[in-house]
């Protein structure tokens, strides 16, 4: 089946969300916390988390001009902290609820029950439910023009995960963590491994690190 | 288990680059097709594409300031075009074969045996294996100082589909597809669906869209 650009264009507007959104492939798809300076916190779930670099350890999230994002944006500007907290099955249709428009005086953590931890003089809430979680130090604002859209990259600065889901080789096994992933705007799914291969080289056969 | 930023920063530099690559959960992997002004095809995996917008239909890419994804960039900015193919089961290995450094005069279609075709007067190659294919138009580059990374953003202009994915709605079904995921930088993933869930709104119960 072939859709050309004209056929886009012209697909109904959450038509066109739903494909494009699709498009894109299985994403990175966790909770955002962030207090304002009033320690009045906000949880929101973001499916736009990307990896950067490593060093710095850096990643980034994609901000559209619309709420419910716009506290999540605020807070980080703000104060300049925020945790990225991954989703596993127990927690994801209450990660999902957060993208509800609440007012702003609502805290996602009340509606939904999610319980906000502060660890370590970290000033953004942890959310407790999650089994890793990130506290992040911003560091850059990009304003995509084409579509008004904002790019907040940050610095990884504090890392908690369960100790036997890290390999020897500095590598996650977020399966055994219980990390999802998502598609489009709202299906969620797990994942089953089928290999780790080895670092590729020409001439070289691949062999399963496993 | 809790890992603060001064022992992140002392982790030997390939543990680095696997735990930090880990964190930011599962990722969408493609292939990325491109030829030279004389027609010379290269083909590079890619874990670093994000959606951007649905309107007008961006997606965007990461490149680190490191081969072998120099010829690339090179294509994509020299022609201005290139092609996003979804990975199944069956090509992974192929792939990951391609993060291998190979000589800018050897075409990874070639070394991989993975098959070039073009379609609808598309500059950039396709790959035929892939079951899920996105014609691109670039449009913006945007240089991120912190790390010397580049971020790619095109437009999708040509979309290539089992028909049987494309749901009513506009989603599509990418298990159906075949798509797998990755997390950090070797490992590949299927995924099992847990659900589709309902628009949040504010004191409305979300529902299942299965």
């Amino acid at each position: 089946m072939y859709i050309d650009k004209a056929e886009i264009e012209q697909l109904e507007k959450q038509k066109r969300v739903h494909l494009i959104n699709s498009l894109g492939g299985f994403k990175s798809v966790a909770l955002v916390g962030t207090a304002d300076e009033n320690k009045k916190t906000n949880l929101a779930i973001f499916s736009s988390i990307f990896h950067i670099g490593a060093n710095p350890p850096l990643i980034g999230m994609i901000f559209r001009p619309s709420p419910p994002e716009r506290d999540t944006m605020r807070n980080i500007l703000e104060t300049g902290f925020y945790t990225i907290n991954h989703i596993n099955e127990n927690l994801y249709k209450q990660a999902h609820q957060t993208s509800a428009r609440y007012d702003k005086d609502i805290s996602e953590f009340d509606v939904t029950g999610l319980k906000p931890v502060y660890k370590n003089n970290f000033f953004a809430p942890f959310v407790s439910e999650s089994h890793l979680q990130l506290g992040i130090d911003f560091k850059e604002k990009i304003d995509i023009s084409i579509n008004n859209t904002t790019i907040i990259i940050g610095e990884i600065v504090q890392i908690y995960l369960p100790e036997n889901c890290l390999h020897e080789d500095g590598f996650i096994d977020l399966e055994k963590a219980n990390t999802i992933t998502c598609s489009g705007l709202d299906s969620y799914h797990k994942t089953i491994q089928l290999d780790r291969l080895s670092y590729a080289k020409p001439d070289k056969e691949i062999t399963s690190l496993l």
